[in-house]
């Protein structure tokens, strides 16, 4: 087995591709892990605040951002064939907006479940300042 | 779509069964994230450097645990029926053992794979201090 550091071209795609990701906020000095549907448009990743999770969680993940504005996402691929295996990840500066249009467009054109879940709050827009990947081959 | 939050043996559970997890480090004062196989021992999560992942990406990993032990490891699946969501995490102290029979052991009892796949480093041992769970029902 072989790896491979990947490029930001490469890293993209696959935040392009995939349908989840997870998200790191700072908690009050530590780190705090959720999954997030999202979207990715030129450098930006979008995610929002659906009717889908729970809302003491969703609010916990916003006040971390409201504090600090440091997050990190992560896709990737687990297979048992470990030759498979590869991930991509997003350093992030996020802030949280009332409104977003383009970020609401952007996620309702990519999960087509958001015809049926509602998005009645505040948009994460995390702007990437850093991509890196890795994949075993 | 309603949403449960889980407890403390369900949440064990889903770590039991998940064959991955990522980490949330503290790199710097901001969150870095890898995925790990890992196994779960009582309150305890070993995840090892083996011969794996590319090497400058574990010593960053084991540089921020060595800097600040809060971790946080998250295990969830995707289904494109977000009926079916759900996840789970782990908040942790982690150390860094430079030898863990213990966890070596449970590692290579939980993956076939670590049979052909060296496991020549320490022993990342994260104490979990706090379980939490989510779920769509």
């Amino acid at each position: 087995v072989c790896d491979v550091r990947r490029d930001a071209e490469w890293v993209r795609e696959r935040f392009g591709a995939a349908r989840i990701a997870r998200m790191a906020t700072m908690a009050d000095g530590r780190p705090r892990l959720v999954p997030v549907v999202y979207a990715l448009v030129g450098a930006t990743i979008y995610t929002a605040v659906d009717g889908k999770p729970k809302r003491t969680t969703e609010l916990a993940r916003l006040d971390d951002i409201a504090a600090d504005p440091s997050v990190c996402l992560l896709v990737d691929a687990y297979d048992e064939d470990w030759t498979q295996l590869w991930w991509a990840r997003a350093d992030a500066t996020a802030r949280i907006a009332v409104e977003s249009a383009e970020g609401v467009a952007a996620l309702r054109n990519r999960y087509p479940q958001y015809a049926s879940v509602a998005l009645p709050g505040p948009v994460i827009v995390a702007e990437v300042t850093r991509w890196s990947g890795w994949s075993a081959q």
